[in-house]
This record gives structure tokens, C-alpha cells and sequence, in this order.
């Protein structure tokens, strides 16, 4: 079963899509299988981090912003705009695709952690996750 | 089939889980299918390296050592410790989730490569694993 | 089902592998299912990137090149030469295994995007990928 999912992102940062991919899941009615995410953009990306002190998230994403600053002077991609290379390269060193096993008809979590769209421009609009599940 | 595995960790570092996974290949009796790991923590992850020369894993951590160092005044997420954000950026710019093709009854690794779970705490004790296995 | 792909490569850089991984599930026949990509090496990885504009593909390897560069003083595994180690560690930043859903009979990436073995080492020669489909 695939089912396409489209998340509403309202800027730079990181979304938590834990409770409409696990939604899909109580849909599914597989109680013991694995659940694929896969977000078909190359300028945001997947994650799994910590879903408890949300400052662990912003210092996630100062860090790498960081790290892959806009307007380097190595980028000759620059026509799509300052924070369209970045993206490229943050989506590259994080997740295109996460599988996660599901335990009792739920996602298989761990307690801290939370699943995550980082979009990495500066925009709002949706962006298409697809989801499978299989037993 | 989704199994849980608990392994015993002894500190910082990259610690070999390829043969606990192989087992749990062999014991599902899948001849060709798919295993997927997935680590239920947001301050450990996985990765599948070099399994032959330990100078490659030893330079493997030291290098991610000084990209992200403890102590960086950008972080604000410190009360947990100060080996704590530096765990969840490695965790990021690493894996979660891994899956591998099973051939022949086997784990479909190449001659050199381990999977590893990668430690980047400074802690003893166990860490979760769930296998997922299918054909 | 899993099938052994031989890709052959030509050099350090990203290698489109789409239609080889896209006519392999044709031919599997799946409508609605799920294609995991594998690769056994630890010295190239994979990736999932903008297949329209190529000069996003040379800024991403540009900006690797220069974060993780040759005969950096911390390197001790320096015996198999000056482009080994760094390979390692670009292969733990990106991905060795990359799972996509399988729509109406093909891959479900999205418009931009190209699936591409990352050679990390300079040479020419095959990798091997192994690519497994189920429903």
C-alpha cells in the first residue's frame, strides 16, 4: 500500500509529520510490518530527531545552516536563488527515504523521537511525502 | 517479522552489530527479501563501514569529532550535557534506518563492510534495535 | 525479488543510475510496491539529487571535496592512498541503502529528482548494487 501524503510547510525549519504518518499506519491495519517515508523534493529532506525540548531542533538547524551558509562563493548553481544550493547540499548529509518497522499496529518509535520534514527554503507551500507499509 | 535486539554498549565509538543481525536473517528462514535496522535513539545511529582496518573507523569518529565539537557556543540545548548536542547533530548527518537485501539466506553486505551502531554518547548500557525482515 | 546491478563508473563523481533501477522494477512487474537500493561498498554511496541543472550536482561535489579534504594531518588509514579516508567519511555522510515507493508501476520520485551512485574514489570499474522490490 503506497499512499501519498502533502504536508503544508510554512518556512525553514523542521516539521513533525509523526501524526499523520502514523495515521496512515492505524489506517493500514498492519500490526507488525515497516513503514517507508520518502519525500519526493530534493531541496528539503527527512529526519528523526529528539520530539521533546524543541531546542534541540533549533540548534540542530543553526548548526547546519552554519555549516552550509548562503552565498558561498564555491556555488555557481545560484540562479534559483541564495538558499536553493544549501538545500541541495543539507537534503544531501540528511534523508531522502526513513523505514521505520511498526510494533503492535503502531510505529516503532522510540519514546524521543519524533519524524520530521526539514524544509530547508524559504517558502511556504505543500510538499509530497509518499508512504508505504507493508507487513 | 519484526524483532527487537538489545545491545550492550560500552562507551563512545562504532560497535559491531553485523553478526546479531545475520542471526536474526538466519532465523527468519528468508532465502531472498529485505532486513531493515532501525535504532530507536536520537543520540546513537547507524552506519555500515569499513569492517577490515580499525585505523578507518577510528579516523571516521575523530574526523566527526572535530566537525562537531562539545562546548560550541552555538548550542542552547546544553542541560542534558555537553556530549548531548553534539549527539543529535551526528545522529542527523548519519542513519537511522538501514536496509539491506537478503541473498541466499544471508545478509547481502559487501566483503567489506560491517554495520555498525555508532555510539556518540559517553555512557555505558543498552541500546534498541528493531529488525524488520521480509521477503 | 532482488537483482544484482554491475554499474559501471568512469570517475569520482555522481553516476545517474535512474533507468537502470527504473527498468528493473518494469520488469518486476510490481504496480504498487516498494524498490530498496543498495550498495555494498563503503567507499562510493548513493544519492538522491536534481537530475536537471548539472552544475547543482558539481556544487554539491565542490562543497564535499572541500569539507572532507585529501591528506588532511588527522588521517592515520592513509595506506590504501590520499583518496581512501576521505572516501569513508563521505560514504557515512550520505547513503548506502535508499528505498522508494513503487506508483503505478514505477518509481515514485519526484519530477526533479535522480537516483546516483556517488563515487567517493578515483578510478574507473564496477559497483555493485543490489535492488530489492516487493509489494
Amino acid at each position: 500500500m503506497v499512499k501519498k501524503l502533502s504536508v503544508r510547510i510554512s518556512g525553514q525549519g523542521l516539521h513533525d509529520v509523526t501524526r499523520e504518518v502514523a495515521e496512515a499506519v492505524r489506517e493500514s491495519g498492519v500490526r507488525e510490518g515497516l513503514c517507508t517515508v520518502f519525500l519526493q523534493h530534493t531541496s528539503a529532506s527527512l529526519t528523526i530527531q529528539e520530539n521533546a525540548d524543541p531546542s534541540a531542533r533549533r540548534d540542530l538547524e543553526s548548526w547546519l545552516n552554519r555549516l552550509v551558509p548562503e552565498r558561498d562563493p564555491l556555488y555557481t548553481h545560484t540562479q534559483e536563488g541564495p538558499d536553493d544550493m544549501p538545500s541541495h547540499i543539507k537534503a544531501a548529509l540528511t534523508d531522502v527515504s526513513l523505514s521505520i518497522p511498526i510494533v503492535d499496529g503502531e510505529l516503532g518509535l522510540g519514546t524521543w523521537q519524533g519524524l520530521y520534514v526539514w524544509e530547508h527554503r524559504r517558502r511556504e507551500g505543500p510538499r509530497s511525502l509518499l508512504v508505504h507499509i507493508t507487513e
